[in-house]
């Protein structure tokens, strides 16, 4: 960092860097709310001057280089970073941090990889500035109008963003949504489990509306409806309203509906990837994530789905003898998926917070979802609760009311997903969420078998059920017992 | 290295270091082949001389310092490092680098994970000394007695060392299990997804028991006997094979079946969620792989299973019409989702053929696995014949034996995922490998809608089914489409 660079200390409380849709949003709702004065830096300087002249009632403090942008922010500057994630956020990094002094605050809002930000983070506490990664969901609205803000990083730096982050976070039944989730990547991690839920929550909404469609053959439009009607109960949520918003939309150019033009290959950014990934190393089963994820690269691989196209299935659809019933049962069948779902990510959570020593509030994770972000629904408040009563809770599906509710579901969930296995209609998620189910409520697993066969051919022995130790069997031998 | 080092050549071809199990058996192997003279080494000579005593036979040529073992070697030194994976790997490799000269070629024997041996490659190509990372599979008997070899690395390496690997590799048809994989990291790479594989070919012969103790009522003994059965048509292989065998297995303490007093936790050293993760980069559907590595760590999770154990299912398991005809459901649901199985571990090994610029001959891989590893079956000679017929095959089990093969057993297939999901019996592999199936072979996914979905909320734009480009409604303003 540039000793010289503290003679000069500006007015600006906050500054963005990188005015890109989401970080000229996050400037304005930033400008929008008393008490902050915004410097605003882009590397173009036209998207600078573009936003002053769109902008004037902002008050935004223009920079044109990282020297004049240190200089117009009190001490302790304070930046949030809206660049793209990987190297061009490193290089804005390296450019704060010659500019800044220790004590400084420099906010990474990108995408970032959770490891990147931890890496980050030791690098700039070096020198002595103060390094959050923060994630910030909500697309290019949330940005504007109010986000749910993940920060990391450490106590010092919270001091000062935390005030500023209250002011411009969506507000849920009184409350900001924001919380200093924890140390280094903490945020960032978080932020990951977010859109890994997100992957799974979207994947269990679209294999509820295909089975819907292809069950009963009702239009788009009319599914819309059914999805309008559930987002008045108990899966009341933002992507529940905005699927029915989906099939809804009509298409311009064939006058039939917008769902069936747009070409069925999913795009993914990586987040479920990297949710998933974090998931195998930590141990944990996020099986609806895993298929969510995987779905939607299976959905993008054209030249197999051309290969496997004449596969056989099943010769006639099974005809559903009340399709009004097999509605609510699908309805149960997401309801439950969508616990299973919760309970995997938040167990991803947990365990990452265990790997990385950060103290994590899983309930007050679930507050700062419950608006701004694109999982934001009612049934956050459900798992707050269950935090709330037993914040060591080993797994959240089994808390009082989600064991309740899955009871409740639980046949109509296997109705589903016996329609969906004998009519021949892919459902990966409501799948793997009852198989898992079951898995964990199984009195005994096969998994004995599959240790025995590890014993068999790697002699990697097995634990007894019967007495401490453990133990390898001669197979190649006398088949004796032997302690080791 | 070490210039000096190359006065004084001995007389061994080749060399082993670290003699622990695997090693000291690889290492006998190598010296019962003709022509093979095998210099040892060990960190502690202990085990360098409790070897030289036990096997006299062998006429290995002892070292007791990595100098003597270099001095023990004629030219190109050629040694087989057995160690742990990890740090010991890489500090035997900077030992032997100091003591050989350009030409020589150290190889890796070990479980590496293929981008550790990327780097050590490249980081020991420098010397001029050739790194090989070579999979072994078989476990303590195939080391011994003919493994499965999987060796990466350069051409010139593969000039050495091909003789030396076919002269104890495990025979198939007249075929020597060993062919050279690619460059680099290719070898560890196959040898990862083999593991992959084995991880889903348990889980699904585990499934399978499950169902049909559960189904069927009968003993561990009896179920041992079908395995037997089945051992004798399209599913032959060792893993089917040891299955009968641990089912057949009787406790000496309890009197009772083995099975039933192994604790049902899964261990796993790791190469099944490497898989999972690396198919998760690639973009590659690996479905089936995952829910089996997911299974495991879900079994070692005891206290969430205590959680969750007083969870609701079915109040009564249906009964089975016909149990024998259950279980021959059950074996095409294992051979159907087997292929899948393998379908989707050989799409990993294509694609990560195609990131790193390896020319990996799938066919050759399916055959070198058919002897010596654990994954050995017959059913490989199909997957051979399949790229044999079209190498460029863009997905395998749409391949004609396979799709014949699949289509004759979806329908037992179905049959028994259904009976799985009402029974509340989990069988989270077959289920996902049925759901991997109908999705490829859909007309129409809902991913359509989970793209419109994102370009709701997130502007990430959509493909349509009738011309090209990009586009994005504008949801939030009059729904008009414009073309990004």
């Amino acid at each position: 960092m540039n000793e010289g660079a503290g003679v000069t200390t500006g007015t600006a409380n906050i500054g963005v860097v990188g005015l890109a849709v989401m970080g000229a949003n996050l400037a304005r709702n930033l400008a929008s709310r008393e008490g902050n004065t915004v410097a605003v830096y882009n590397r173009s300087p036209e998207r600078t001057r573009t936003l002053l002249a769109e902008h004037p009632e902002a008050g935004f403090v223009p920079a044109y280089s990282v020297e004049e942008f240190a200089a117009s922010l009190a001490r302790p500057r304070t930046a949030i970073i809206m660049v793209q994630a990987g190297a061009a956020t490193d290089a804005m990094i390296d450019a704060l941090v010659e500019v800044f002094e220790p004590g400084d605050i420099i906010v990474d809002g990108g995408n970032a990889y959770f490891p990147d930000t931890i890496r980050r983070e030791r690098a700039v506490r070096e020198t002595g500035i103060n390094f959050v990664g923060a994630g910030i969901s909500g697309g290019e609205e949330g940005a504007l109008k109010g986000p749910s803000i993940m920060p990391g990083g450490s106590d010092e730096a919270w001091q000062t963003l935390g005030p500023i982050l209250r002011s411009i976070a969506a507000v849920a039944e009184g409350e900001p949504c924001v919380t200093h989730i924890g140390h280094d990547g903490a945020g960032h991690f978080v932020k990951m489990v977010h859109n890994g839920i997100e992957y799974a929550d979207m994947q269990l909404i679209a294999e509820a509306y295909d089975l819907i469609r292809r069950g009963t053959g009702m239009s788009p439009a009319e599914i819309a409806e059914v999805f309008a009607e559930w987002n008045r109960g108990e899966l009341e949520s933002y992507l529940i309203e905005i699927t029915a918003e989906v099939l809804r939309q009509e298409d311009a150019a064939s006058g039939g509906p917008l769902v069936d033009v747009i070409l069925d290959q999913a795009g993914a950014k990586g987040t479920g990837a990297w949710t998933v990934q974090t998931a195998l190393s930590l141990g944990v089963p996020a099986s609806g994530i895993a298929e969510a994820t995987f779905a939607r690269s299976l959905s993008s691989h054209p030249e197999q789905r051309a290969a496997a196209a004449g596969l056989p299935g099943p010769a006639v659809a099974p005809a559903l003898a009340d399709p009004a019933a097999f509605i609510e049962d699908v309805r149960q069948a997401l309801y439950a998926s969508k616990i299973v779902a919760y309970s995997q990510g938040f167990d991803v959570i947990r365990a990452g917070a265990a790997e990385h020593g950060w103290s994590i509030d899983l309930g007050a994770v679930s507050r700062i979802w419950r608006a701004g972000c694109i999982i934001r629904a009612q049934f956050l408040n459900r798992i707050a609760e269950a935090y709330a009563a037993e914040p060591g809770l080993p797994l959240l599906l089994s808390a009082p009311y989600f064991a309740e509710a899955l009871g409740r579901g639980q046949a109509a969930w296997r109705r589903v997903v016996a329609h969906a296995t004998g009519a021949g209609i892919p459902a990966p998620a409501f799948a793997s969420s009852l198989a898992y189910y079951d898995g964990l409520r199984a009195e005994r697993l096969p998994a004995a078998l599959v240790q025995g066969q590890r014993d068999f051919f790697g002699a990697h022995s097995y634990r007894r059920v019967d007495r401490p130790g453990s133990f390898h069997t001669l197979w190649s031998g006398d088949r004796s017992e032997v302690e080791v």
